[in-house]
């Protein structure tokens, strides 16, 4: 018997594709009967088991049938004699999906288990009354909420509740008609993306910037013009003259160098948005800690030309696994975006909308926000004092008045002397992440991104002394 | 003064813009006393309340400030005095927004309360167990989920336990890491359409069609070549010889003329498929519910050639609400959707994925299936019965052997007449949808889509009652 194994997958897997193909190319016709396990497993040289497994898969598949005492036989399938032939390669992807190999495999934040005090940004902070919280408001939200399709921009309630949020809390001022309900700042910017670029459209982004933004604009097609920031955020002055169709900015607390756009800066982006008729997508992700002085305007507020898209998220306020977030749009997107979101999922999950606006209706959400806020300052605090205490000769603080972590550039050492860092910090369980990888051009002398929010007070003290122990050991 | 409303949204939104205008252009000083609230609103002949809310907007936007005693003054804002214009028409939007305003705007189908009797297809079973059983599902996957960031593809619990559903259930024999969790049948398919297709890419489908399968596709871009279908299926011998990179068809149940799929169809089909290396999108949403006959494999697993991408839903055999459905991936497309759904959500909410997982593997959703079939089967047979019994002359039902509707062909109507047949069973509280909408190339004879998920066997007896005496009327 010719059974040809293709090495992708488990055996048993292998097997039951090669007599599937065996079947439908017609070498064994209907009703006759496939070879006892026992008999197959000896051929192949394979456990017996592998073999069962193979023939219930045939089974499942209805392309076999097992009879007890009579073995297992092929069903009457007709055999296709064509001369087909497998092509591995295959017809070229779109383009999009030839763009997304180039930007290389999926990577996650890995989070090894020997890595005791990791100093990784992202990591959410844990709030254990947040998910009593939750259990409770989902719970009662499985009876209430309506089965059907709901609105594609998202449940009323929710858009409500999203608006008077921001009212109160981030100066922004918009109705529940600008508002659409998506799955994370990462589907904000696919929804716009597809409603404001075509295929090499140009599109400007601060350097450094978040990756995963940069990586679904490659993939879209849209040619990126990085421009620089310094401690005033995006440097206005290098933004192209014209041409260009969407800004993609943090104002709040520049990611990840942690600026603050000024607010000259502020009004200086949105003419020049106006005058090159640019939008502008006001990724506000960290607005809502802001540790050190009063929180600035934010771009949708300052923008009397329709001009901004702002966005928020709840992965940072709550936690990432919820992939919830929302777009403000500007008027004359409003119907553009909310039909993407259509075409794209036909709207978010009504359940986990209704739990969150009742959350953050009644009171718990500011409550939540309130005992966050606490937390991570304090928690910041913690981890100033101790880079100040154990590693002020080595760490110099830049820009880090808000947001879940701070960046400290290396005084003394080079590139070479951080990699070494990260691998001695490592064999002590310290994890420590650079900021270089954010940047298009490196930066002159290396930098950490310290996370704060994952880890305990007591735990960012020792972070601390192990890496100003580190920085003296090196 | 000169304030000019815009006669957008409520007046106090249109007060508010205006007066941030003034201010930002300058027309007002920083530290200039707003007028008083009364004489404002007498000025502009408004209410007071108006007035006092646009003022409290500012304030939210820190444009002003309000002291008790001192009324409300301009902040420090440096004003803009750039020749700034608004353009409402601004820059084109993408070829694909401007595809998808085409399309028209967003219809959801709409219930309406005087419609007591609505024969809508799409409505789900509302099963009261489930929802029970979600509750406590969600309630202990609160505590249990991950809150970090998932694997974009899905959490492994849940990619198992369908795969061992699929295996169970629908024939399919497939890996876990073949599984991507996505947002329904919709996201699937803009993910597959984003990696597979180009603007311009033709694209087959069939005729008749779900909608918003089309619709998505039309705003990507695709070019559509539509094939009729049969009783048999899609008539393979209408396919395109050669150019063709996508086949979008429904072979469990054809949506919505009812047919499935014969076994010499689904052969040629795949053949074709490897002839012309195109991809199949097997959209199997109603494979779960075959009432009349054996269910035929799928083409998934007839495929020899890893053309086929196998997609499933949630939303029929629970409910719409969830947005949760999957694709089983050829092994060559596995990574690229994968990315897709990366760059597009970072992957789906891991709280309700773990809620299901569970619901899953502790035999949950076996039972409900079980019930939910038995409920479906039994109004089936209750509005079959009365279509016979109340309207056999005028109406025959053809192909429904599948699926939460039956597709009934009115015998001696013409297009006119069904017109006045829907409007006079409107009246009655009958709601009666016809399916000529999904035909690209209108049918000889009208038909109408008959849904009975959402009524009660005593609600579908009453609305085949009211059908017969409409048609007896007209």
């Amino acid at each position: 018997m010719n059974l040809q194994l293709d090495a992708v997958g488990p055996l048993y897997e292998q097997l039951a594709r090669a007599l599937k193909r065996a079947i439908l190319e017609g070498r064994w016709h209907s009703g006759q009967r496939l070879p006892a396990t026992r008999v197959l497993a000896r051929q192949l040289g394979i456990s017996r088991n592998t073999v069962t497994y193979a023939y219930e898969l045939l089974c499942a598949q209805q392309l076999a049938v097992s009879r007890h005492g009579s073995g297992t036989r092929v069903r009457a399938v007709q055999p296709v004699r064509s001369p087909w032939h497998d092509n591995p390669a295959g017809r070229p992807l779109s383009r999009y999906a030839r763009r997304a190999r180039e930007l290389g495999p999926i990577k996650l934040a890995r989070r090894h288990k020997l890595i005791r005090y990791n100093l990784l940004y992202g990591e959410p902070l844990l709030d254990p009354p947040l998910f009593n919280s939750l259990r409770t408001k989902l719970s009662a939200a499985v009876l209430r909420t309506d089965p059907n399709y709901a609105s594609p921009a998202g449940l009323s309630s929710l858009r409500s509740a999203v608006c008077r949020y921001l009212a109160r809390r981030r100066g922004v001022a918009c109705m529940p008609e600008d508002v659409i309900i998506t799955h994370g700042t990462q589907q904000a910017l696919s929804l716009v993306a597809r409603v404001v670029l075509d295929e090499f459209d140009p599109v400007v982004i601060e350097d450094p910037h978040y990756q995963l933004a940069l990586h679904a604009l490659r993939a879209h097609g849209a040619r990126i013009h990085s421009v620089r920031t310094d401690a005033d955020g995006i440097v206005t002055a290098d933004l192209p003259a014209r041409g260009v169709r969407l800004a993609y900015v943090t104002p709040a607390c520049q990611f990840p160098s942690g600026a603050v756009m000024s607010f000259t800066r502020r009004m200086e982006l949105l003419k020049w948005a106006a005058q090159t008729e640019s939008w502008i997508f006001e990724d506000d992700y960290n607005g809502e800690f802001v540790f050190e002085g009063a929180s600035l305007p934010t771009l949708r507020s300052l923008d009397t030309h329709d001009r901004v898209i702002y966005v928020g998220t709840f992965s940072k306020v709550m936690y990432p696994a919820l992939r919830l977030g929302y777009i403000v749009s500007p008027m004359r997107l409003r119907q553009d975006l909310a039909s993407a979101k259509y075409l794209d999922d036909l709207g978010t999950a009504a359940l986990e909308q209704n739990a969150l606006a009742t959350f953050m209706e009644n009171g718990g959400f500011d409550r939540h926000l309130r005992r966050a806020g606490a937390e991570l300052q304090r928690r910041r605090a913690v981890l100033l004092e101790g880079l100040n205490r154990y590693a002020a000769e080595h760490i110099e603080v830049t820009n880090s008045v808000a947001g879940l972590h701070v960046v400290g550039w290396l005084r003394k050492l080079d590139y070479a002397g951080l990699e070494r860092l990260i691998g001695h910090a490592a064999g002590k369980g310290l994890g420590l992440h650079p900021i270089h990888p954010f940047y298009e051009k490196m930066p002159p002398r290396p930098g950490l991104l310290l996370g704060f929010a994952g880890l305990w007070p007591a735990q960012l003290d020792v972070a601390t002394r192990l890496l100003g122990r580190c920085l003296d050991e090196l």
